[in-house]
């Protein structure tokens, strides 16, 4: 029996698996092998990850008859930008690689999108393989095809739509990762459950601990069930016309609250748990069938999982910043703020609401 | 009877029209309309051309409802670059453009690919209608959707494919380029006829004067005829997996033969033009059915446009400079140097070929 599982991310010509198990980085050459083109690929990896994880995916590789070349990345947030898109673009010209190369992203979710954004534009367009190595890369930004680098106006603004040939998640990387971090993820996995899987959100409130504590079945399982909610949604929406708004559900306010308090401030993921209540107080207002109790039971689970819901008394963040900031959000463009609000457990719609109409909401989950 | 006439590309959901004939400009709103997702729209234009084609568009676009954003370009190459691609991301960001805006780019290639590539990663995507100006990007760029800028390494080493909704041609403005560009786009109309269609290229050999003094009924057909043969073999090969290889003829020494001379020494058409005498050389050594009278023909023709057909005495371009440019070539990119052979008028083959077997052929076009 194989030691892995996989998803299937259903995209046409472009579909793809996910491959997720223990100990997958020491087999990477034979999963990669039958998907290059040429023997050339580059590792592109974030510092933090260089040992051991670096050197574990490239001397396998290299032990599979592949040409590695790499290049290393510093971590954080900063590195999403143009200068260091640059830099792999030059690297990749210099070294002379050709259409036929694959590239090799390791790291988190500011790997993946930048590198991933570099493998779209290169030559316009090479082939990608995802190694995600951080919880929320692995339930989020490595599947979907999502890439990009943020400008002084804002995250995310630049990028492309570009789907990777394979993921391979290495659950086993999760071991060196803080625990802060993985517990800033599962705020993504909750919101699986929510807007998609109700019989999911079941599963969390018994084994929310087992995730956190990274016991290997459990984390596969959300991981793996997080992966194909996601997968079964992008292959309905690739470019977000519409169903894919529904992976937004928390982002609104999340995105507000991180960009205000400055990001490094508060992580993606605790903005995304404390939106996520936000949303879902403005649901109890306006569906019928989203009850006190279900508010209560995803707070619970937030709680659970040690996540925040309200906004840190530390942080001053007023009520106009977060306005400002949901409305200069990308999705919101064009006129009006959108929010994803829950309808029952395993469903969300999208509306647009009017800043008066959220004013308690922000101020109930502790804005200024 | 509509005063224009129309090419349709088919490419699936991403297929579009291309509309061409005199004075559409000066009716691009009602074409445009019917295509945006709102109502906000930039133009983006070289400024060889902001009066009077860049005032006509915009005005005409105005008057239909529009709220028109503008942004003008330096003229030439080295406008293709980093800088300016990140100018005109952060000029979107700042007038905080929506995914539903659509961007417009006006002039020659340069502006073509640059503006392309801009909406091609902003947002991950917007909308684009090309408005191309030069005989050139008329006939190849405007086409296809490649976007792309240079970096130090090559020309079109990053980029995207991004296929516009509409392309609007506005023969008239072909009044307004200097005579040599116009000339020197004209290689690309005759590549058409050898590598696709004899009978053009007969009717090419008759109509050539018109064609180059733009006799309205001549250059709207050249044109037309050109758009039509590049769309279907864009059709039948979007992403250049092997088709639109053929597009190459004379490309791979003309590049070369452009990219040693130093940008801007010799027009990209001519380059080609050269490199298609040379490809045709090539071929007579290996294609039985392609004649001496066949090269003549082709040499004669491209004499008769007033394109040169061998490298200028005055540059001194030595046969290795020139296969060291070729081997950098991104399409030669991972072994190998691919050359477009003619084997009848209508049909070409790609093969690749050794330096040793390009050699003579090189002193014979006027390496040294």
């Amino acid at each position: 029996m194989e030691n892995y599982q996989t998803v299937r991310v259903e995209l046409e010509e472009r579909s793809y698996d996910i491959l997720l198990g223990q100990g997958l980085l020491n087999q990477a050459g034979r999963h990669v092998i039958p998907l290059v083109q040429s023997n050339k690929v580059i590792v592109v990896h974030d510092e933090n990850v260089t040992s051991p994880h670096g050197q574990t995916l490239i001397a396998n590789l290299e032990n599979a008859g592949l040409e590695v070349a790499t290049l290393e990345l510093q971590a954080g947030e900063q590195t999403k930008c143009l200068q260091q898109l640059e830099r792999i673009w030059d690297y990749l010209s210099e070294l002379r690689f050709g259409r036929d190369c694959t590239i090799l992203p390791l790291g988190g979710g500011v790997t993946g999108d930048l590198v991933g954004f570099a493998a779209a534009t290169y030559l316009r367009g090479v082939e990608m393989i995802q190694v995600p190595t951080s919880l929320l890369a692995m339930v989020d930004s490595s599947v979907g095809g999502k890439t990009g680098i943020n400008n002084k106006f804002g995250k995310n603004l630049i990028g492309s739509f570009w789907q990777p040939k394979m993921v391979i998640i290495d659950i086993d990387t999760l071991k060196t990762l803080p625990r802060e971090e993985r517990v800033a993820a599962v705020a993504e996995i909750i919101k699986y459950g929510v807007i998609y899987d109700a019989a999911f959100f079941q599963w969390l409130e018994k084994n929310i601990q087992a995730v956190c504590d990274l016991d290997p079945k459990a984390i596969t399982y959300a991981v793996k069930r997080s992966c194909e909610i996601k997968a079964d949604v992008v292959s309905k929406d690739e470019r977000e016309g519409g169903l894919r708004m529904i992976l937004n559900f928390g982002h609104t306010i999340g995105h507000a609250i991180e960009n205000t308090a400055g990001y490094g401030t508060i992580r993606h993921g605790e903005g995304v748990a404390i939106g996520m209540i936000a949303e879902s107080l403005l649901a109890l207002d306006r569906n019928p069938e989203w009850k006190a109790p279900h508010h209560d039971r995803l707070v619970n689970l937030t709680r659970a999982a040690g996540l925040p819901t309200k906004i840190p008394d530390n942080l001053e963040l007023t009520k106009e910043q977060l306005f400002d900031a949901a409305r200069s959000d990308k999705k919101n463009r064009g006129g009006g703020t959108r929010y994803i609000l829950p309808i029952r457990l395993g469903r969300v719609e999208v509306v647009k609401l009017e800043d008066k109409d959220v004013e308690e909401t922000l101020i109930a989950i502790g804005a200024k």
